[in-house]
């Protein structure tokens, strides 16, 4: 079991939320299971929903589309753009929730090498205001970047 | 010569920048002028450079590049992504300019009918922090921006 906390930062100020958190892996490897969607599909989001992919092209100027199923249910749709793919580096994406589609975040993913085997990653996430800034937050994403998280600790000891 | 008068208003606290400007032709004549390559070579940016289009493919998760010409010398290249094109009425896009690959800006355009043949489009800008916003501003992206829309102007009332 991994001991790795994520630390999720509201900004007093700006409209804008950022996640931290360290995995054991080497940064090529954490990079890859945030591009191959093969790889997504086994560790996005909360332990009691499943994530189906319809489209995952992470490249530069690509796009993604995916649903959250709770059993026999589809529960949620999201989409966006991928607007680059750096390598093992940085993933500057853009992010819409299909039941509010006029509230889209701009996602920035920066891979960081910390030696030993291990990565720390930040996403920072802007959007035009606080007031969506802050739906985002009461929205219980805490629960899925957390338990995701720790699914993919569980997905990189294992390969 | 049209006498609409282009705004760009920074806000204080929040690293955002609107731009707002009314054309005298309907909503769908204008959004196609936004999306249509062949039109957007022919206003975009300021009147001494010339927009040579590498992609452009304006449908939600598709993406664009395109760089500005000076006489016989390239001065700048852009690209970003199609986040949503909502036809007629909306475009959400990322934005970068090639020389700060780090300083992308999230890109919403909105396409209001005014009714009498007029539409009133108004894009906001979000970006991660207040000072990237400043440089853009210092950019000079003024000039580009009000040049081009009267450029747009001469487009529309010439189809």
């Amino acid at each position: 079991m991994s001991t790795n906390e994520t630390r999720i930062e509201v900004d007093p100020d700006l409209p804008t939320l950022r996640v931290i958190r360290d995995f054991d892996a080497a940064p090529e490897k954490v990079f890859r299971a945030w591009t191959d969607p093969d790889l997504v599909s086994r560790w996005l989001g909360p332990r009691e929903t499943e994530m189906r992919i319809d489209s995952w092209d992470a490249t530069t100027g690509g796009s993604y589309r995916y649903a959250a199923w709770r059993g026999d249910e589809e529960i949620a749709r999201f989409y966006g753009s991928f607007h680059e793919v750096r390598p093992g580096q940085r993933l500057v994406q853009t992010f819409t929730w299909e039941g509010a589609p006029d509230g889209v975040s701009l996602d920035t993913t920066v891979f960081e090498d910390l030696g030993d085997g291990r990565t720390r990653v930040t996403t920072t996430s802007v959007v035009e205001t606080i007031e969506i800034r802050d739906m985002i937050v009461a929205s219980g994403m805490d629960k899925g970047v957390i338990e995701g998280y720790e699914k993919l600790d569980e997905l990189l000891s294992g390969d």
